[in-house]
């Protein structure tokens, strides 16, 4: 099926489906009050704030499997693991959780043999916290040939070109047989520009299959929602008051770092945050940008994901209190200092600067590990510095200092 | 310049040199006399024979960075790594002595850095033995357009099409700046099949060449002599003479494993170790099947080097009590055992095959690292299992039994 027929018919189904979906949100609502009530009573997930400066926020998150410490960034596992990684390696830097990707485990290895092996955590080897997204981002950035229905996306797997639908129903039972800890709701995240009008549809949209969502929360799991609504500060005001009328255990903004200008990412970044419950984790998805995050957290955000720190790791581009280093840098050749002599993780602690040099010229595994190993330890320490920072009432300063390195 | 004009100035060299190699061999003999001698006070290198079964020998081999247990497998650190692994996770599960490959680290990171950075311990962090080639083996299975000369071999780089040179006095300097405990003699190791009268004059050139290293051994660093002649038992016969009377601090055979028939290999190695001083290690040079290694410990070799175990780790293939196993096996899948339920090693002890599978056809980093840290401690522990059954004089039951299943 060719993608310009699938445009037309999304734009029908859409345009028919406009009078259902304002009865469909209104039911969901009205069926959330309920549950979310109920779900109180369960007590997924304790979320306190021990401490802010302005809007910034201290706080722990407390899952079935272990207490998070926010703000908080989670390094990603894409597919069951962080690459490069060992979970134990992970822990000693100070992981306290990890993102997994549904739509990725979900094509391979398939929920198959995931579900016979334990679930995520004993499949990979991960006895802390676990967050999956819903699939819903990877879907509309990586799969081609995608239609998008009501009932969820249709489209074909970047790997082997097979036909898939992920919709509520499918994302909320991948993500039970994954048995993260957190789930996040279904949501279409639309590119960059988008009209006004497609992007209020796609709100439309979001809030519906976020009700369906909830509906669908698998018991023990906590359930986060997301708001869109793009650039256009009603929509996102729409998006969030909608979500937050379903009611979850945290919040999450999607639909930003989309290819859009730094300065209208900052701006939905500033505006989106305070309108979310200040009782509940707020969580940007995707943003790593150490400078972004600095924003974020600025605006009252606690939970931050990239693959950044460890995709540039691999690709050689390294985080200092310097800033970024390329470590093929041609005058590292003979350099004996570790990368960054401020640095207490092992890759610092006993290497220097011309034997990663080497690795990485040379292509080595060894590169990856110590390159990654320095990247998340970077990112870990950094945030733990931000935290100590709310906690004393500094974290303008250590904004102002770090802002001015990672701009 | 042509490869066909290099083979001809190569014979017009030798047929010209033949009379000078004669009277060089007998002068690096003379020397020998001496140097061996006064090498002997300065103990650089300590064997001790603890027990026999047979030929099969256990013992210990004293360096100045410790002991090491031989029968010894060293795996092979190409490029300053052991490809996947920290050096701590190599001492984890046992290693005790590495190999560095001198025509690897000559052209990449060249002999400047490592120079600077302080020689290959302190530059890839490893302070335990290592043993370096002398790079006469990639230089002939490795380079193009390589012209062999009395001097040394003029060659290509395989990485950027650079001309150079590698002789004696290269090879031993290059190995001095490496400052690794126990250099290697430049040989010339011939493909199969060889004329005998070309494997005669490459035995004589070998012999030339490791008077020479002899003469320029580094101080403070161990020098092993190294043994050619092909498949010809007289001119392995006459190799190892000379060699032996040039006297090094331990004896290895070269030239095998270079296409032959597995049954003229073994042959060579049943020949071949008993004619070296039984007072003295005797290596068997890049052989690693655990197979050709079993035989050759009956035979009366000590120390091994291979890829082997490294390589097919990276390729999925693995080492188990059961014999050689592919992990992308589809029967897999969803198998929550251990790869090798008896194995004590990282991989197996934390996780199942279905994970492995997993992140073997997902190309995953962390599949090389647990295949790696799985072959290798099969591998080590192969042999320490070895070196215990030549204590107990059971060392014969230990073959049948691993011999079975690694033919």
């Amino acid at each position: 099926m060719s993608s310009k027929k699938g445009k037309k018919n999304y734009i029908k189904k859409k345009l028919y489906s406009r009078f259902s979906l304002a009865i469909n949100i209104t039911y969901a609502i009205a069926l959330n009050e309920i549950t979310t009530d109920y779900r109180k009573l369960r007590g997924l997930m304790k979320f306190e704030i021990s401490a802010t400066d302005g809007n910034a926020r201290r706080g722990t998150l407390e899952t079935r499997r272990g207490i998070i410490n926010t703000p908080v960034f989670m390094p990603v596992g894409t597919l069951g693991t962080v690459k490069a990684m060992t979970p134990e390696e992970l822990k000693d830097i100070g992981t306290e959780i990890l993102l997994g990707n549904t739509y990725h485990l979900y094509l391979r290895p398939g929920t198959g043999p995931i579900k016979k092996l334990g679930g995520l955590h004993k499949f990979m080897n991960w006895d802390l916290p676990i967050l999956t997204d819903s699939g819903g981002f990877q879907v509309f950035s990586l799969a081609p040939l995608r239609k998008i229905e009501e009932n969820g996306v249709h489209f074909r797997s970047h790997i082997d070109g097979s036909l898939h639908l992920i919709g509520t129903t499918e994302a909320m039972k991948i993500q039970g047989i994954l048995n993260s800890d957190i789930a996040m709701t279904f949501d279409e995240c639309i590119p960059y520009p988008a009209s006004y009008e497609y992007a209020s549809k796609s709100v439309d949209l979001t809030t519906l299959w976020a009700g369906r969502c909830k509906r669908a929360q698998n018991s023990g799991q906590a359930l986060f929602g997301i708001v869109q609504g793009g650039l256009f500060k009603d929509l996102r005001r729409k998006s969030s008051e909608e979500i937050i009328n379903i009611g979850f255990d945290g919040y999450a903004v999607g639909g930003l770092s989309v290819g859009e200008p730094k300065e209208a990412m900052h701006e939905i970044i500033y505006f989106n945050a305070p309108i979310l419950p200040a009782d509940r984790p707020r969580y940007l998805m995707g943003i790593g940008d150490l400078g972004d995050m600095l924003k974020a957290v600025e605006a009252g955000f606690d939970m931050f994901d990239c693959v950044m720190p460890t995709r540039n790791a691999r690709n050689g581009t390294l985080f200092t209190g310097s800033g970024k280093v390329s470590i093929k840098r041609a005058e590292f050749k003979s350099d004996d200092s570790p990368l960054d002599p401020d640095c207490g993780c092992y890759t610092c602690r006993n290497y220097s600067r011309g034997y990663l040099r080497h690795l990485f010229l040379s292509r080595e595994i060894l590169s990856m590990r110590m390159n990654t190993t320095h990247n998340l330890f970077f990112y870990l320490n950094f945030f733990k510095n931000m935290r100590e920072s709310i906690s004393k009432g500094s974290f303008r300063k250590f904004k102002d200092r770090w802002g001015a390195i990672f701009q």
